[in-house]
């Protein structure tokens, strides 16, 4: 079993990849969004809000107008998008978000720590959570069935209704609930760099007990997925490889080690 | 097993009906979603535009522009906020597209011929169609498996891609696919009524094989339940039901009889 992340970004790279997944077999895809997310966010008079939190990560403020906007972007525009495109090529693709049966459930958080400022602020009224429970039956039910899930946010929290999660570590803890052997995350990036702005930098193997050391190379987004990588790799994942969707055979080449290969 | 069709409003109407829905098994929900779609056009800057076909029906033209906010309307804002309040009230909802593996396909429309301004026009590039194939593998997989699907559009046309079609007549194909023993056909009106602007004119029931003759009475978006009730009954449903959505437990009252019954 695989599961593979990938951005929301759409056009030639997932007309790349989709090309690709047609020579697999047995694997679950989820999606970001997040680019659409902040063009339709505009569109719509939400613009987005991003936060700080006190450990460093940015995420996005995702307040019950930001909801609907996920909702619409996410799960309509992206999700239906991809979905479209596998369909073209002959994979038999199924759309769902954690909303689905409950397909990724976590617990609402109660307010953030952040920093604004230089000051460090409770905000609530932020509907994010993390996924704690996936539900393997709907995804079993689906791959034996003949249909290829294609997963994203938002996801259900405990007590009802949408929150925001990032969808790395979705993926992540889809990954581990599935005992899938490998999880692929393709970016824009080649894989984690030591320097984030040389491309030559890339670090091509990560011992999985020493992958805590090397979140200090992780900048902006990429530490949301060496954080995905390192709860995959706890909850059972053999390998996780960051690659670089942006190239023909993205999958192939990143399972062919070309990437971040954490194991 | 039931087929139910409602529109796309959500709110107090859908509370009703999911608090309804709790003592039903073995059913499908088929939704709409044309006012919602109305209110992010306009707000997205792709304003709705309907034509008149020669036969006096009203449609959505649907360029590339409106398929994108259609996507995320139906499928992303409408059908998520159905599939959950259906789990907040217990119901396993699964939210899906036609597009989801191919369940409901058609052929993509050439042209439309349309009346404008008192004038015959051929009018090319509005992605529309109709349900011809229904994926009822899927459907029985999800319901075998324990799962109420709630199904939108768009549809996938026969050579790719998503298109536009008609909810009413999509929920009566899929009654038809499944053997369905009865569609209820929920909006916010009582039924047919012989004069539409007296509640009191309701037709209570129409006998199946003088279904045609009663078309007379149907204006605006009820043509299109006419239409979509004559097919579900040419496709061996037993019973089509035109309810009111507006009422305390309405598919139950719409099954005792409240309404306009076709069989």
């Amino acid at each position: 079993m695989l599961v593979i992340k990938i951005g929301g970004a759409i056009g030639t790279g997932f007309e790349n990849l989709a090309e690709d997944l047609k020579d697999y077999k047995d694997f679950v895809l989820v999606h970001g969004g997040s680019h659409e997310m902040n063009v339709i966010s505009e569109k719509l008079d939400t613009p987005p809000k991003f936060v700080t939190s006190v450990s460093g990560h940015v995420s996005r403020y995702t307040d019950e107008d930001t909801l609907n906007v996920l909702k619409m972007v996410y799960s309509g525009k992206v999700n239906k998008s991809i979905v479209e495109t596998m369909r073209r090529k002959g994979i038999n693709a199924v759309g769902l978000t954690g909303l689905d049966g409950g397909l990724l459930r976590g617990k609402r958080k109660e307010s953030i720590r952040i920093v604004e400022g230089g000051k460090r602020k409770i905000l609530r009224g932020d509907n994010t959570g993390k996924v704690e429970e996936v539900n393997v039956h709907l995804l079993k039910l689906l791959l034996d069935g003949g249909y290829v899930p294609v997963i994203t946010i938002p996801i259900e929290a405990f007590d009802g209704g949408p929150l925001n999660a990032d969808a790395d570590r979705a993926a992540a803890a889809i990954a581990a609930n599935l005992n899938a052997d490998t999880l692929v995350i393709l970016s824009n990036v080649p894989g984690l760099l030591k320097d984030p702005l040389d491309e030559n930098s890339l670090i091509e193997n990560i011992p999985k007990a020493q992958l805590e050391r090397y979140m200090e190379y992780a900048q902006k987004r990429m530490k949301k997925k060496i954080l995905g990588a390192s709860e995959a790799i706890a909850g059972g994942v053999k390998k996780v490889i960051l690659g670089n969707a942006n190239q023909t055979k993205p999958l192939s080449a990143a399972l062919a080690g070309k990437g971040t290969v954490i194991e």
